[in-house]
């Protein structure tokens, strides 16, 4: 198939990164990059930690100073702590990154520091968030393929340039990650109740089980398969999760309370013997459980769905998170400018199976579209 | 090593057993005990399901009657649904079974209801619970290592006849699983804490996660490997569950308080930004979950701890207990009555490292013991 782009910037070509933080995340990017022939340059506050990464293999080269270096990369990935995240985005931006994006659990108020501190140059920055992660730490922990067949999030705004997207689209791709596009709120609320909340279930539920009272060594022998289970994300690495709670503060509250809600109407059930209750919501969770997709890869066929769009900033995350709010995998994407320069046409290719569903719902958002298999 | 026995009623020499309930756990007795050359009766309430079994292999012989086989077997297990096993206990006892055990997830009500029944031939009962399962159910899914290194409750009352609660712990032998012995009571609290509040609150994220209005598809595809295993469970058969909650209802009350109570303060850590409260939380919970036993199999030297003990009821449920409740595993157990019949030895065969602190334990609690590795 062709591929269109929306001028010099080449959605393909990645032949340099940077990557600041090379712990385990950082170093996993930088080893599966070094696999598809680009040159990583890693920069870390601890230097052991860059020299570690360097020994590992994962960076190429180490560098001291980002401002050095940001203007002479494709691009440039943040994989510090969530807390660092903001000041290092903005950083790159001022040193002239052509495209800037991270790796952190937490959204908003990235993307909103951001866009406030630099309302021109916000436009070069992208959010990003792999759903992948290990219980390990540090560059010894990271592996080539951590995100083979992971979800990778973007969250593009309105004033998102397409082909920044396209750029941090592409490194997902070749670590082997899908990419899906929410708004970053959205990325928020879906990450507070399936990663942030479910870590502080299991931190908490580890913690009753372990302090009730003189019987505690017989309980933890009596931990069965389930239990371990359920508190197995209690033993990974506890330095993030402060930063996270901070960030993610009003989203993981929101879903903490529907999550203790649904304890107590539980609660309610046992304690009034409803039988056909329980029942009801054993079953539909097993139903629920059962229907989780297995796996992100997209293994059928594939779809081109060309979308005629008008020339006006926003139009690139509409149809990206729209998608996304359907689950459409975007497997790839190309933005095409018509030669008279008013408008546009985005190629998205997703899974077929998807294909007409996207089309209806683009024609109900006002971009007419079409779709063929590929 | 000698083996020292109560009489006639050896503990070793398990020739027949009827197991009432051939699903999962029933099967996977059957053919665990199969293995080790035992004749395994079965009966079921569903015909079809006693059939599988003997098609299985898992039973060698289909019963309809229990009255007809309880006296003509070593030893009666049921294995069938909690709401039902106290009523197959007293029918045992009333045809005459020798020992009668189960292996349902709740054990005071039952404990109690053949006491308050039948007063005087609960001796004959012990109440019993494996801690394996599967996902699966039915003789489909059985399989004659499930309780291979697992945990074996007994719960055995100051009525419980010694050799009856050696004779059950001789088949969770057989079986591969190690024994520990606990009051009813303990044991509901327990399992309401490591089993039960588990279940409850994997279901239970499950479906708060799906149910989290338009982005449901969304919230399903990002969710990555911690939210797979905390809610894996929630897969698991739902129609055991509204039984257990119904039978064990004030312990699974009590422990679901602790851990909302436990679930508001990390609401109120979030809520405030306390971010060394949340580390402090996360690191003991990290270290918690590290130090749960990842087997329950006993593998270094053993060591026979000698007791003497006075001939009244209630000694062996003692001392079991009391070894059960410092996370003791009892590796054997015999009974030696004294020639003169005013007392007698039970020896315990236990973890060496734990021989010395059992001897004081029983020092303390009036029985005079000693110890010798074996």
């Amino acid at each position: 198939m062709s591929h269109l782009v929306s001028g010099p910037e080449a959605s393909e070509g990645i032949s340099t990164v940077a990557v600041v933080g090379t712990g385990l995340i950082g170093g996993s990017i930088g080893l599966g990059l070094r696999d598809r022939g680009v040159h990583v340059i890693g920069l870390d506050d601890d230097a052991d930690a860059s020299a570690a990464a360097l020994d590992a293999g994962a960076i190429r080269e180490v560098a001291t100073d980002l401002a050095a270096v940001a203007n002479t990369v494709d691009l440039v990935i943040l994989a510090t702590p969530v807390a660092t995240i903001a000041d290092w985005v903005i950083a790159a931006l001022d040193a002239g990154a052509p495209a800037v994006t991270d790796v952190g659990s937490v959204k908003g108020p990235v993307v909103e520091a951001v866009a406030a501190a630099r309302p021109n140059d916000a436009a070069r920055y992208v959010g990003g968030h792999p759903m992948a992660g290990s219980e390990q730490s540090g560059v010894g922990g990271a592996t080539a393929n951590l995100f083979a067949g992971a979800m990778w999030v973007l969250t593009p705004t309105e004033h998102t340039e397409p082909h920044v997207f396209a750029r941090v689209r592409t490194v997902a791709g070749m670590l082997g990650a899908e990419t899906v596009a929410v708004t970053p709120t959205q990325h928020d609320a879906l990450v507070a109740m399936v990663s942030h909340v479910p870590q502080l279930a299991a931190t908490t539920l580890m913690d009753v089980a372990a302090k009730s009272g003189e019987e505690h060594a017989m309980m933890l022998r009596l931990a069965a398969g389930g239990f371990r289970d359920m508190t197995r994300i209690a033993a990974g690495n506890p330095l993030i999760w402060p930063d996270i709670c901070v960030a993610n503060r009003d989203a993981i509250l929101s879903a903490l309370d529907h999550y203790v809600a649904a304890l107590t109407e539980v609660r309610r059930h046992v304690a009034f013997g409803e039988r056909d209750a329980l029942l009801g919501l054993l079953e539909r969770a097993r139903e629920e459980r059962r229907s989780l997709p297995s796996t992100a890869v997209i293994s059928g066929p594939l779809a081109e769905v060309r979308v005629r769009v008008p020339d006006r900033p926003g139009v690139l995350a509409e149809l990206t998170t729209l998608a996304g709010s359907m689950a459409v995998n975007i497997a790839d994407i190309e933005i095409a400018h018509t030669i008279e320069g008013t408008g546009g046409v985005v190629v998205l290719v997703v899974p077929s199976e998807q294909g007409a569903a996207l089309v209806d719902a683009l024609a109900s958002a006002g971009f007419p579209s079409s779709w063929s298999t590929i």
